[in-house]
């Protein structure tokens, strides 16, 4: 692929936005797949014909998400049919937390979803904050999770505490390193939350596993907040520790079932997310596209067009 | 495959419906595909653990359609990853219109939906009435588009006038097998219905191109009634010319936007559709199960289990 690229954005709002953002950091020319849904709820897509043969093709997989997902693989096969060579974007990728056969028989929907897209014809496979790294070896192809804490961390400084008031946690060991690479751009420390079962009581204790909460700003850091509710019972926890307060940090926020109401009821200060999926009331999002535009920064730098 | 076949119900209603239709004529064992929905929207699958290997799979594609292809895509990977043979009938297959480019640069919808069927393991493939015939060819395998015209004949003979009385009318000359495969097995006369210009006037006429619609009673036989408008316009026009009355047959009844309506204030007696989309009010539905059930009779007549 010749250094020439163009921007193509998906259906929905989310993939224009993207679309947008990443082509006016970049200087690229920006074309939007043409798209309706008939009455009886199908969806039309259609390529425009484009000057270039090397595409960005950013398309987000936020709810409807089988729909999007429809639409991404009807894009894909026309653009391979047409000729076009394109890397995929996609902001939020569906599924992601449908990784493993849990139990016998289950559809391991990551799996079969990445390897669509592949077939299809996306050469290389962005995403931010994959739910696990290792489902990318199901894109037999470039397939890179991009990283949106240390980037958060630096448009949070000025609506957080200071970094030395702050203790970063993850909310378990696995996923530590999300938590360290927001504290290690924000300047704090970083813990994760182990959980302890009281001898006496038999009742389950969330707390940090080596920095007690006491008097710390608490920011948990998390890949994606869906219902909310580990994150809120954590928080309840934190707070009765002697915690300051509590901050809700993730790179996606689906947020459904009262998710919003259940973290500030469980005293959870401030929630911020990526802007990967709908807005909600009461939370704050952080713009990610620059996260994306970044990674195709060689576009500019080694010239072109 | 050999003899011993077992029916495995997709997601929906209509998928269950059909399911248990066909494996109570056939005398087949039945089982259901594990399904549910998260809070984010997404599917979840589960092949329950089957005796056979070799499966009828039936799964609708009724809407939400985006959804329920996704999840027939899930189960079908699912089914061949652990050795299952798969026969697919799909009562109503989506996407089944948007079969030609008919601007550059659009998606050909049911042919990339015909090949990731295929391609994902189904190894043939049965619908109802499919919209072109030609569109069967994108799934590389044994493809039927299963007649239902003939059964729903029979099963309104004593629901609509007496077959001398009948003039079965298709809406164009392209569509006129399936006006004659109804009016052939209902014992009836047949046409099709064209369009001239008034040479004084300008506007169009719609009327039959043999057989005069005065005192007929008219059967309009189409593959699918979606927003109902060009039909609606027929039974006008043909009831001004002094039909009888006028009656709206078709294998699917998506019925959106208003067809109902729009057909009974037209003129329109009565609406009767397969029973492959969910039911409307004012249209009667006919169960349309048994003719998926006798194209697989060979399963009883051959033996086994």
């Amino acid at each position: 692929m010749d250094k020439n690229l163009l921007v193509l954005a998906g259906t929905g709002e989310i993939s224009r936005r993207y679309a947008e953002g990443v082509a006016e950091s970049l200087g690229l020319e920006i074309y939007n797949v043409e798209n309706k849904v008939f009455p009886d709820g199908e969806s039309y897509i259609r390529i425009p014909e484009l000057p270039d043969n090397n595409i960005l093709y950013i398309q987000n997989l936020d709810p409807p998400q089988d729909k999007r997902l429809w639409e991404a693989l009807l894009a894909l096969d026309k653009l391979r049919s047409q000729g076009y060579n394109v890397i995929l974007v996609t902001p939020y990728l569906a599924y992601s937390r449908q990784d493993k056969e849990f139990l016998k028989g289950e559809a391991v929907s990551v799996a079969l979803l990445l390897r669509l897209l592949r077939s299809l014809g996306a050469e290389e496979f962005y995403t931010i904050e994959i739910h696990k790294m290792d489902s990318l070896r199901h894109f037999a192809g470039r397939a890179i999770s991009l990283d949106p804490y240390p980037y958060m961390a630096g448009v949070l400084a000025d609506k957080l505490p200071h970094p030395s008031d702050v203790l970063v946690l993850s909310p378990d060991l696995g996923a530590i390193d999300r938590a360290r690479r927001f504290a290690d751009a924000f300047g704090s420390e970083f813990d994760y939350i182990v959980k302890r079962r009281d001898r006496v009581t038999g009742e389950v204790y969330m707390e940090p596993k080596e920095i007690p909460a006491r008097g710390r700003s608490i920011i948990i850091v998390d890949d994606i907040i869906s219902t909310g509710g580990t994150m809120a019972k954590a928080a309840r926890m934190l707070l009765e520790q002697g915690a300051t307060d509590v901050y809700a940090v993730a790179a996606h926020g689906l947020l459904v079932g009262g998710a919003v109401d259940k973290l500030r009821n469980s005293g959870v200060k401030r929630i911020f997310v990526g802007d990967t999926l709908p807005p909600k009331e009461g939370v704050d999002q952080v713009e990610l596209y620059p996260v994306v535009a970044r990674e195709f920064e060689w576009v500019n730098q080694h010239g072109a067009s």
